[in-house]
């Protein structure tokens, strides 16, 4: 690690964080400056970060659109595991930086560097995350952690640096922000600062993708989610392509209070964290796909996938999608996806996500079997008694044996 | 089996189709019957069951009220777990059906009765829960399913031995049913007939326990419960008793809309089925036990109960509380939840359950440690380095081999 | 089912019983019977089973080979998982079944039969694995086990039915078979009456494949395996098919006393039943397989595949092969298995299979990483501390809260 | 970690590299020594050690006789599980470093030291097994770790370190040992060197504590273990305590060959690495206790153990004993282990353990239930065809809908 980087890949978002590092790097390593700024669908232009690159006197500027294979090959695949970290969590950011780094190690390699930067802090998760994907698809790579490695330890030095370099620093930005945001195009993150004492619920004020449950209209919204091998392909019947469906789930979950999450959780490197997360259409998505395969997939299916997911949830988590176990996992969850399909009906109303219908081509449900009345012999009641008597058979022995109900 | 029991236990309602049952057994095997009448929080009247018993002669009638045992025993034990169904369904069917049984095999013992009886049909899951439950417990039971024996396959057939034994039929019975429910303290499930097909939502009527979210309060309802080693103790800092604690929840849940659920599971015997459960306690309670325990349980330790939960969660469904796995998970489960102590701050609001608030004196979590800020060497930056680089190591060795972002 | 099946496809060994059953099934139902032997390598000749079919009448007769399906499609796929039931049995008897019933199935719907049958008796796990076949591949077949349906449950009657209808009866079947057995090219299982103590340990005569480690030679063996994409595909640099393959490892285990295994296990019907197993090739094939994923898997991706491992061998126990659960699972099993190559050398001495070298091209073993030496940076000791430190940070945090050691 | 540590517990093995490490402690810090060795049966005289470390100026050492609470308290428990790490290692290092950990954290807080020591290199797994212990069990101490931090790289400037401080050097020290050895009651482990190539095959000299099957004894030697709620109390029928008992084994093991293993696994650090185990006693043992639970465990309790198990080995090995996750996975297995009572008869022959018997009061075995022969009634062959088609009732829905053989 000896010798310095002679031209390195920074994820940059044009933000007076990731303009300090651009600088820091200029300095500290002499080296050659690309910026990569990517649309993920966090809701900022990216005019401005081209202009700043190239006002700081970056000639490689990269900035690319990729709302549509983020949603397509990273979102879409994810949900179809109903994934949930630790119960509740939609994992908005862990889905994202994987694309993030594949996306910086191709620059990389195009461009010639020898080094990725990015812009995450030393007790986060997401250093995991950028990082473990960037040794995977490069492994001699080198990357540089400027959070963990810089002496601009404070907001006040951080600040000193830009102005003493002319980076420039939006009002808004002098001032120590509330709490610090992640966004894109499935979910928004808070946290820190104000939002750090878990005993205290979060202001109004923290939520920017959704309005309130008490603030969303009075009257439901019904819509429609159609789906195909297990992902979502339209809207009230309308095609769309998976951004532009996500976009639209997200419209219809912040007008009615949707997918607002307030959580404590556990980080990977060792400490608990409280975000505050805002998922509305995600939140849509997961219920409406849980909808589409109780009607589709086969019981064993269903509970083979449930058993894994907890895991596959905690591997994106910990930043392995690039990884032989997320790979592995992910193959046995598509080998389920091939009949999930159908429509579902959802009713959204002040932050419910009720489904109140759901059909499918492919529907295992039979209401000739399920029936109280007479079925036509599809299922005899006299099998039930084998079935009980051989599933009690070695409970009964172990009660024979003075183990009664269960003991060990 | 060649025999005739000479004494059945019959798990009796008091309802049109448990006295039929009662009739049945008395001249099918010419056997004396006792009932076993448990108010398991089911919200009907225990002594017109006692009266028709002795009306049709029984002489030995047991009527109990099984309501704090109930809750202590084996709901409380179960929201340790986190217990959903194919992650939804919070089993309150299932649960209540071994505590039934128990009861039935300790008063066959206490009577000296060779058999039990129970009213569950052929085609569900109860007739299993019950009746692994009695082997368990009592591996010489003799069993008598009436459902799966007899000749009254239709409802025709059975009111016309009602009436032909003067049994009584009260005028709702006399028609058909609409759909068939089942209650107890923790919930009430309403499925069948007109609610067989899963493409259309239930209507309003089918509801029993709750408000719609729609018909719920415009200003939310704030609480607090308190728990002490995972179990709650207290609303709103008032103590109470596992039962009334789990009834003023249920009004709360009732009052706000909380805990309907429209779903399609899978059953034990094979098939898929449609119930529309309404569970508001249960539905705060979960949430309000997931609350605590996100910040008094060891990351290890949650993800553990997660892992293992949606197991615990069949075996309860499959009706196999008394077994050797539910016993090895209990104590697995239990042994996690000593420090899970404190208090969690709710929300609720028309359908929604709102964590706004966690607090414990066995908390996990510290603002110290976690906080962006410097933090008096609580933790150093330095060690997330090479903490991501040997986690990292075994993706760079693959790489290095070609294979690449974790391919196999 | 009330109308007799017009046309049976029997599984047909040639053997006393299922001759027997060929003759009741034309008796009872009167009903055409079509026969269908296979060899699996059970080490019989199938001509005779050919001649009797056609002595008692039957006009079609299907005799064939299957024993490079068996062990290309069933048994190869099966040993990628490394799969142990009850972490000792190779399931020899268990991955047969479900090829005989698929081509069981096929020559019914070939020839326009109605009903299948097979010989298997009504407690063992045979008769589901058969008829959990039957029915995934063709849910309207009806299934005739005669061991559940007819008046023959002894002996004694077994034999009277025989004589009355000029079955030939070799002389060694008029006495009674000390024990049951059943044979295929995986494997060969004893069962049943003097085998039932579990105390007692079983005879020398009992062993049909193996020498006794005491009788097998005093010199060890040296054998090499290849294997490619997780299958063996050449013995000491010999390419082989896959039916061959076994057949040579089947010799070479024989004669080195290798894969006997004595085992109390648990049947899928409920009950605990004690076998004698010999499978002398899967058990050198399951220790060089391995070996050889030792070099070449990914750590995560072998901790998963030997998390799912239990459940996997489960499935196929009970005889689920033709399931979703299995081939979601086999999914998952099969992605890891592209880079499991190379050459596995094995030392075979008296029962013991001794691994004594494994080299790959894909090989992620890598001792300049791992040398106590100097490596040249591959490997950063400084990066240990980090990796402990963050790994310890929650239980620190714990223990900070009192919980010492790991306390809950 | 700025100020240097003032007293220093040392995990001492009387050794050049512990006692160099204790020297350069002294040396390097200027602090006072304590040292602590440890018997865990790793066959080494301790007197030495305390007479080397008085004459480095030790004023307080501790020697301790650790065998038998190493057996009870950590290999026992650890048995119960059958614990396999990667299906194969008895995980002889990894169970004895949490005591070590613990004495030495015990004798910190007796003798008023603010750091521990121990001298575990910087890529291995015993480094982080003695620091997540130290963590665990007290959060504040400090941990060196000499490898990681001093200049001492290679063997001769170890060696120059050595000498210019008068520590004596014994002959075999002063060549390059061949392989590196790790060993206590449960196992000797050998790795590193000339063993690094795992191409190649181990030579006779590498293996201390096991004759070679070959040179094994041609007669079996016959044995009984007798077991009490999961742990063996007795050899032959007699009675011993848990050292006792696992030496005694040891030595049966050793003079049949059982119990060597040369494996190549993955390391919690990353990589993977090779290491040749000599574990005879462990060896027989796993193989007795799976033996006694084949007939007193219930089915479920053993599949439900089986499938936590590889994570619970997985815990152990990345020295995670003191942990709650472990503390949970032990609660579960201990409830497992009440009724796993009997013996179990033994050969032990040229590197084979053979069950060849078992019996208990406990058991569940029940010959007249499972015997092809008429049982009485016990079980009805009947239930059979009601469990298959129950069972089978998915798979025949799913083949209805066009996914035939379990497809998706």
């Amino acid at each position: 690690m000896g010798k310095n980087p002679k031209k390195v890949v920074l994820a940059y978002s044009g933000g007076l964080d990731t303009s300090v590092i651009l600088r820091w790097l200029q300095e500290r390593y002499g080296c050659e400056v690309v910026t990569f700024t990517a649309d993920l669908g966090q809701g900022e232009e990216l005019g401005p970060a081209r202009a700043k690159a190239e006002a700081m006197g970056v000639r490689e500027i990269f900035v690319e659109d990729l709302r549509e294979k983020f949603v397509k090959d990273f979102v879409f695949p994810m949900f179809r595991a109903n994934a949930l970290y630790e119960g509740q969590y939609l994992l908005g950011t862990s889905i994202a930086r994987p694309l993030i780094s594949q996306r910086q190690i191709e620059i990389a390699e195009a461009v010639g560097a020898d080094a990725v930067a990015h812009g995450a802090t030393g007790k986060g998760n997401d250093q995991v995350r950028f990082e473990l994907a960037y040794y995977a698809l490069k492994p001699d790579i080198r990357v540089i952690a400027p959070w963990r490695e810089w002496e601009l330890t404070s907001r006040t030095k951080l600040l000193e640096f830009a102005e003493r370099h002319q980076i420039p620093i939006t009002r808004d930005k002098r001032g120590e922000a509330p709490f610090s945001v992640d966004a894109n195009l499935l979910h928004s993150s808070s946290e820190g600062k104000i939002l750090e004492d878990p005993a205290h619920g979060p202001d109004e004020i923290v939520f920017q993708r959704t309005l309130s449950p008490e603030a969303a209209p009075d009257v439901a919204t019904e819509i429609t989610i159609d789906f195909r091998h297990g992902d979502p392909v339209a809207i009230n019947g309308e095609a769309l392509s998976p951004a532009a469906l996500l976009t639209k789930l997200n419209a219809l979950g912040r007008a009615n209070g949707i997918g607002r999450l307030d959580m404590v959780e556990n980080r990977f490197v060792g400490m608990k964290s409280r975000g505050i997360y805002e998922t509305p259409g995600g939140t849509i998505l997961l219920a409406a796909h849980r909808a589409i395969e109780t009607i589709t997939l086969d019981r064993e299916a269903a509970h083979l996938k449930d058993s894994i997911m907890p895991r596959y949830a905690e591997v994106i988590y910990n930043g392995l999608w690039f990884s032989p176990e997320r790979h592995m996992m992910q193959a046995l969850i598509d080998a389920s996806q091939h009949s999930v399909n159908g429509r579902v009906r959802l009713k959204l109303y002040k932050g419910n996500v009720i489904c109140i219908g759901r059909e499918s081509p492919d529907s295992l449900y039979d209401s000739r079997v399920v029936t109280f009345e007479e079925d036509g012999g599809a299922y005899d009641h006299k099998d039930a008694q084998g079935f009980i008597r051989l599933n009690a058979l070695r409970l009964r022995l172990g009660a024979m044996k003075g183990r009664r109900g269960g003991a060990l």
